[in-house]
């Protein structure tokens, strides 16, 4: 979490003045995002969320987050909405970086949900898959099955040192997942990196979902399944009934589930935990020991992939059918 | 630049319902300051700064710091103003660190001061003086001259790999400092950073000074000092007359000075330019190379220690006398 890139006040008030936001009166850094540098700005009309894009983001992928987010607002979904500076553009070039300005949410981050959040969650999550259903442009889930062998590559043997025999495992869930990962479910928009962090409440109420840089077109219940392993399960990594139930029950109060997703679940759920210990592990790898800050641990997430590895059916995740 | 201190944002809408200012509606960990961890806060009822002081700063100075920023906002000047809590207390914990509120404040900072720029900072500098001079408590200033010799020899001969010479020349400059520094000036509160980066303007008027954690008890005049050496030099480290003539004018039109501060002044300067040659010169040798946050290059404060043991009258400072 850092800023990469300084911008000097004056140039940042030179480019916010091409919006019609009104005049710059703070610009301050914030820890956020390990792929950006991000700006919490006031204007004389409002705070904004002011974004350089860095090496980490391709910019063609620009345009699909941003008309994303255009797309969802425009729907009620409550998420940045981004401005459109007087020519009528969402993507500006601010110290040679790509840049864009979006609105500011109010809304507190909670760390240890409750299943009351988990259910709010869960209708949150069904209704941004609604509301993208009709968004015309799609980018490929580049961090699903094609890209994990990849991950494992990238990690090699290094990975037993995380863990012992850490690497063989995953070359074998990766094998399961190449030759039976499901097909034809329903698909659209997903987040794709719904964790706690990225998820607004104030009073309990769910007040709006950011971050939408891992987002693309893949099937619905994946994201059901990301959800459930970064928001069902305890610092312990046991997996906590009551909030599955919740969320997957705020989830369907909006969009019910099919029973091909319905099948399909508990194999979605071990390829979601293995994702996220695939890029976890990369980057555990590649941080120097005395970086300031720390990576996540990736062997959560394969205590999780156990897990899910001896369900059976989605009703051991709190599904009520 | 960093947030040392992570604070979940529950664990801080618990801290904030202590202060009477409202809900918590979102917390943002801000890059700014080197010293501590600052978060920008909104509540129901507006914007703050929620700072936890880190270890760099001890403990038994934030009475001080607090106090002060508290006179200040008082006397009027536009300045952080520390919000009490329910008890009347301004300094709390939280994290297990010592943390304070204080008002936000708008204003953008300048990179390239103008001398419409110095002029309205030699204003604010004055009357940063005039309202603190009634301030009852003190602070040593532990970056004047007996400071400067145990930072010398943190350094030692390291010194010279920066620059050939540089030990040697630090040396002989302490020592003149040692046998000659200006005693009896008037004194009072000083801020003793005021560096662009802590003033705020909005549309070309000051609206607000900010960063009192190197305040202390001193000569007014090698506050002054320290402005002429961080406000008036351009890029090259060439001295911009204009810029002097304005920032002294500024001041004086608020508080003229004394004639031995006016005789004080260009040894004040020379100091000045010593004390952060020093400073930047121990980060310089303390940073690991690969560090994310260049340190601030100590060289530029050889360059102006050079301008000032040349002048021999404080109107080649732009002082009309």
């Amino acid at each position: 979490m850092a800023v990469y890139t300084e911008v000097p006040d004056d140039e940042m008030a030179a480019f916010v003045a091409r919006y019609g936001i009104g005049e710059l009166l703070s610009a301050k850094g914030i820890a956020e995002g390990v792929e950006n540098s991000n700006y919490l700005i006031r204007t004389t009309q409002g705070a904004y969320i002011l974004t350089l894009y860095e090496k980490r983001v391709n910019p063609d992928d620009l345009p699909f987050f941003l008309g994303l987010m255009q797309h969802l607002a425009a729907r009620g979904l409550i998420c940045p909405q981004p401005v459109e500076d007087s020519r009528g553009e969402m993507l500006g070039r601010l110290a040679g970086r790509p840049a864009a300005i979006v609105t500011f949410l109010d809304g507190l981050s909670v760390r240890r949900p409750t299943a009351a959040h988990c259910h709010e969650l869960g209708r949150g999550l069904a209704q941004l898959h609604a509301a993208g259903s009709d968004f015309a442009m799609e980018r490929v889930n580049a961090l699903s099955v094609p890209g994990w062998r990849p991950l494992a590559e990238q990690a090699g043997t290094e990975a037993d040192k995380v863990s012992p025999g850490l690497a063989r495992r995953v070359a074998a869930e990766i094998a399961v997942h190449e030759a039976s990962w499901p097909q034809g479910l329903p698909r659209g928009v997903i987040h794709a990196d719904l964790f706690p962090n990225n998820v607004f409440f104030l009073s309990d109420r769910l007040s709006g979902l950011i971050d939408f840089y891992f987002a693309c077109t893949d099937a619905f219940a994946y994201d059901l399944a990301i959800c459930l392993n970064s928001w069902c399960f305890e610092a312990d990594s046991s997996f906590n009934l009551t909030k599955g139930q919740a969320l997957l029950a705020g989830y369907e109060s909006v969009r019910p589930l099919e029973q091909a997703e319905v099948e399909a679940l508990p194999q979605l759920c071990r390829g979601s935990a293995l994702r996220f210990l695939l890029t976890r592990l990369v980057d555990w790898l590649n941080v120097p020991p005395d970086a300031l800050v720390k990576p996540l641990d990736p062997l959560e997430y394969d205590r999780k992939l156990v897990f899910h590895q001896r369900v059976l059916d989605a009703r051991e995740y709190g599904l009520k059918r």
